[in-house]
């Protein structure tokens, strides 16, 4: 457990980098949503304070004064317990509250925190804040997740920054590594902070398997579109066959064929793709076509985690093969905070790692983050296994 | 035909009329689309824009450069001639262009124009002038429609003026106006400026007919309300039902019950429901439902024309039972500006008159608006006859 | 009117007439409903024959004993009147009742209504027995086209009939009959039964015009599509357009390509398309669209009605350019019957004449057919007006 | 591996049952689909019949002539080897072939198959044989929940079979049977058919776990339902959720609240709910929701698995906590066959166990089966662990 004082530094600069992350953006990008998983900059800067305001201002705080009770159902999320949303705008449509105003908001609210947190030692409230913290980390990816969707899928392809550093290339050569069938230890340890998703420590048995110790780079991955991997069903799920057929699928996301070469929208406009740099913005469908083309497969969970310390990893987000469902002995938090993480274990698969996007101290080799197959606006990527 | 002096000024003042129109507004609210009907008021700043530079600066003006080549689809409307539309995204999915290059293109653009027309007297130019000019008038009135709807539809219910008139009272007593069979004069017949779908003049031959001289009020309506009229199916056209329950209406748009008593949202925000003031924000389906529950009817388009002297018009878009067709001998424009009437004339209805929204000089006894009958966001309101 | 003798005859012949349609159908054919416009054989024999029970044998025959009181949902179709239809099974779902019991109770009302009318000869009763032979000639017409539907759209492109005669030839020369401008009469006008929508005679000014004496062959289609008529959205209303777009139209229905040659699905399975014939299968739009690729115009129905003795028709249903609105002093019939006709009237397009489905004694030249601009399941076709 | 001879019974038997299921259908309830999860039974009949024709007799019998050449792809499903499917009529759309025409090409792909075994005994035809007399077996259950389906959603709900028996109560006491933590083995290990997605059999670690020996009867969920399980949020997955609301879902598939009191749509037509018999046709999310209520769980299908000879099984089909995945090692079948089960391994949830539907030697303690977590016109049930 971090000591109070460097917690609230902690916290402070978090809600600053989210502010950061924000600089490049004119006030129009943070308001539209071109698709229902892409939300708003300006809500994710408004829905981060919102947690602190309401899970921990508001109950423990007996002075404070709520900043504006409308904001609880505009920066409400899937918090389903803290009231009736009352009005079924969808996030994209909100013009109000002004963008001025969220940053209001959020420093009204850094502010109450600060000051709670300057009289306030108790335990509870420190591990209540660093879950909030943790919380707005998570949502500072998805900021850079989004505005590259925003930014990505407007015609005039505009860059967001020339410094964010989206291109890493590993360097040593491919080379699968081998495990030994046997038990093996999974989920979180120690004394630092996780989710809830990680904890019930168990065992696992593990068959023999071998891992990549490299991600699957673009180049590989075009030998893969260039011997007409997006038009062979046999390589594809049966929905990820539908849904390369709806919705004419032919090349990761971002990806355009220009003057007969890949090129791909980055954090720095249009750019000629990298043939050494890893892949990313695929579907768990196509990393599942893609291993089923070279007649290998993905990891499980357990065999990334079983694994990990034996190759570099935190570039990519790497899709697993696992399904998300909870641990042995899982158990959800008590009230709204208990609709964290449970309720969305069905119908997604695991990713393990961390990627260009997410920021510091926020992942670790417990982390499960989990998504929808058919999605790939995150920098999702391929390891392996056989 | 106006001079060229006189028809720049009017081209200058229509300029700057859109851009008073959007001065309340934050930058965001010039950005989202809640539903497809409307259009981010950025957008039609823009597209009125592109409608000078693409029919007028680039055919005409030999030394025009254009402003931003990519700006051709981003503000391209239905004009299929121009060009194929490239990227599918919505227009409440554009961040960029910003708001501010937005005004730096009108700028532009008006300049452009200001200069070909004070170096050119040619009448066709004029003609097309006035076109632009008319044009970007009917889109002012799509702004505050526009306007009304983004913000009447935020959860915070912003204000956007308290300035703006949108209660207009009919004072005089209802009455009916008798009018005689025989043949009537329909359509356009001078020299001011009309839209291709108001020409040719024709005869058509009307029964004996009555008409009222008022407008129904809010509180004839709310009668209706309180009589069921909603829940009654044999008031309704079969698709009129449909709309209804799958949209579950159950009052004008924007009305509100608040501790049982009817409010409405109103450019000052929400207000209580003045009862005397005439009616709006209905679709044609509630007005036929209405004049059914009455015992009446809507009066067709040419006998609104017939009659339209005897009775006070131009608060409200009145609803009429006509379908928007062409008239006898109707011609459509060549090119690109043959596209603006013509392809629009199946499905829809017709309605006359005005509203507290039209600009001003933009209307007139023969002009005919036209919309799908389930919408409502525009002025529109209900005269009877029998 | 009728005397009630030679009615009971016309209503045996009638519901005769339908079951012999139906005769070359397996039992499978009367159940199935591809698309939602199309019903069920099934049902439409079970549906004409409620009908009959419904508004003349149990409010007017004392004696009378329901057949199956949940045949009342089963075969209701728009009559909200008659009580909440409580299943949402789709028509095209309802395995049962079976064919053989739609069959009986077919036989039981039409002895029911036997027995009434041999002992009745109300006039009021009369009119209803009218109405109800004339509704199901309506259906008989639509069972002949819901019928090629469901085998039309069958894999296998089953033949329905081959003495069922689809092909008629018109053999006189094209020409343009011209009209004169003035008052002409329109309306149902005599003794004979017409539905309420055709009644109130009225007067119209009508222009100077001209009118084609001959439909529109397939071979003057086959040029339109060969000049590209399909890729050229300046022809096309926009609503139009979408239509071609999203369903990718290339062809009037039921036309396929078979090694170069244009053939078409007809009773009598696939055939080569008739050059000479007149062409059929065809929406509002196409009609529309080819007129406008011809420099012409589809002629209004009061155009039509006024022309009408100069020349052939009753071969297709011709598409008009008239919205379906009610005749002034339209009255609709007080109860369910009242629903027949008056709200359906928005957003559907006039068809004059009649077609190789429609039954003997059904049309006439005051009556008024009426579809969705975008149907062509009917035996559709184009006359031309200038 | 089973002999020739008795092979050739087993088809034979096969055969037949899936006819005698089908015994008490009228004609047109093996047509209709009322919606996509559930097929018409003549589909059933015909898709069983071209499996053998299509991987069997064509590839293997020299002199075999095809039935029909059309039904390759009126009866194909999702096998996208086998050809394109040129028409994308719904299944539920075909009337043709008839009924009679598809139990002729039972009997003549039937004969084929006699004819080919009785002389041919080529152990890798038997496997295929073997496999495609399991492939009938499967959609025989899926015949009688299908039937089911179509008479339980006709609103005269008619009765199937008063001799099929859907009610079987369990009588002995619950209680919970201790496991003890430790390596299992899981998968088919013998000479008895199996399909290829239970093959691999292979170690799993399970911790200390506790599994019912009972399943959820009506009266407990009877409890769930009336302690407001279906308005409870927190015990629902999100998906689960929504699923609730969009459908309305307020009880298991069938049941009906007549005058107070539960009751069920069975092969007998509607009854009374039983409720000391185990509860059926409950969606995974259901399953899940009260298992949450209880302050329980599901078992994981390795659980299940371990525990199953403890308690009995085989009426419902039990929904697990497990996603469906491919097991260690798994090697999917070439060819067409390889079709089978790996495409469906996404996004679906394991059931374990057999149904009332289930035909004998049809299911084992290693067979998986496995579903969408929405689904429910299965036999599902539920078993608790903790």
């Amino acid at each position: 457990m971090i000591l109070t004082d460097s917690l609230l530094d902690f916290f402070l600069e978090t809600r600053k980098h989210s502010e950061i992350i924000c600089e490049p953006l004119e006030i129009e990008d943070y308001v539209v949503q071109p698709v229902v998983d892409v939300s708003p900059p300006k809500w994710h800067l408004g829905h981060t304070t919102w947690f602190f305001e309401e899970f921990i201002l508001k109950p423990h705080s007996p002075d404070y004064v709520q900043f504006d009770e409308d904001f609880s159902f505009v920066f409400n999320s899937y918090y389903e317990t803290v009231g009736k949303r009352v009005i079924r705008s969808d996030r994209g449509n909100l013009s109000r509250p002004s963008v001025k105003k969220v940053y209001e908001y959020r420093a009204y609210v850094t502010a109450g925190i600060k000051k709670l947190f300057s009289q306030n030692q108790e335990k509870n409230l420190n591990t209540l804040l660093e879950i909030g913290i943790h919380h707005e980390k998570q949502h500072q990816e998805l900021l850079l997740t989004d505005i590259k969707y925003i930014l990505g899928n407007n015609p005039l392809l505009p860059a967001y920054s020339n410094t964010f550093q989206d291109h890493p290339v590993e360097t040593h050569q491919q080379d699968w590594l081998g495990m030994q069938a046997g038990i093996y230890e999974i989920g979180h340890d120690s004394e630092e902070f996780c989710y809830d998703n990680e904890l019930g420590r168990h065992k696992v048995y593990l068959q023999d398997y071998e891992i990549s110790n490299k991600l699957v780079t673009n180049e590989e991955y075009i030998q893969f579109i260039e011997a007409g991997g997006y038009g062979r069903f046999d390589l594809w799920h049966a929905e990820g066959w539908d849904w390369v057929q709806q919705n004419q699928i032919q090349a990761p996301l971002y990806w355009h064929k220009v003057d007969g070469e890949w090129h791909h929208y980055t954090a720095k406009g249009l750019e000629k793709v990298n043939t050494h740099a890893p892949l990313t913005h695929v579907s768990y469908f196509e990393a599942f076509a893609y291993a089923q083309w070279k007649g290998f497969r993905l990891p499980t969970e357990f065999e990334w985690e079983a694994a990990q310390s034996f190759y570099p990893w935190g570039k990519r987000w790497e899709w697993t093969e696992s399904a998300y469902l909870p641990y042995p002995n899982y158990q959800k938090a008590d009230g709204a905070l208990g609709e964290y993480n449970g309720k969305f274990m069905v119908s997604q698969k695991v990713l393990r790692g961390g990627s260009v996007a997410t920021p510091e101290k926020h992942t670790r080799f417990t982390y499960r983050n989990f998504f929808h197959p058919n999605l790939r606006w995150q920098f999702t990527g391929i390891r392996l296994a056989r």
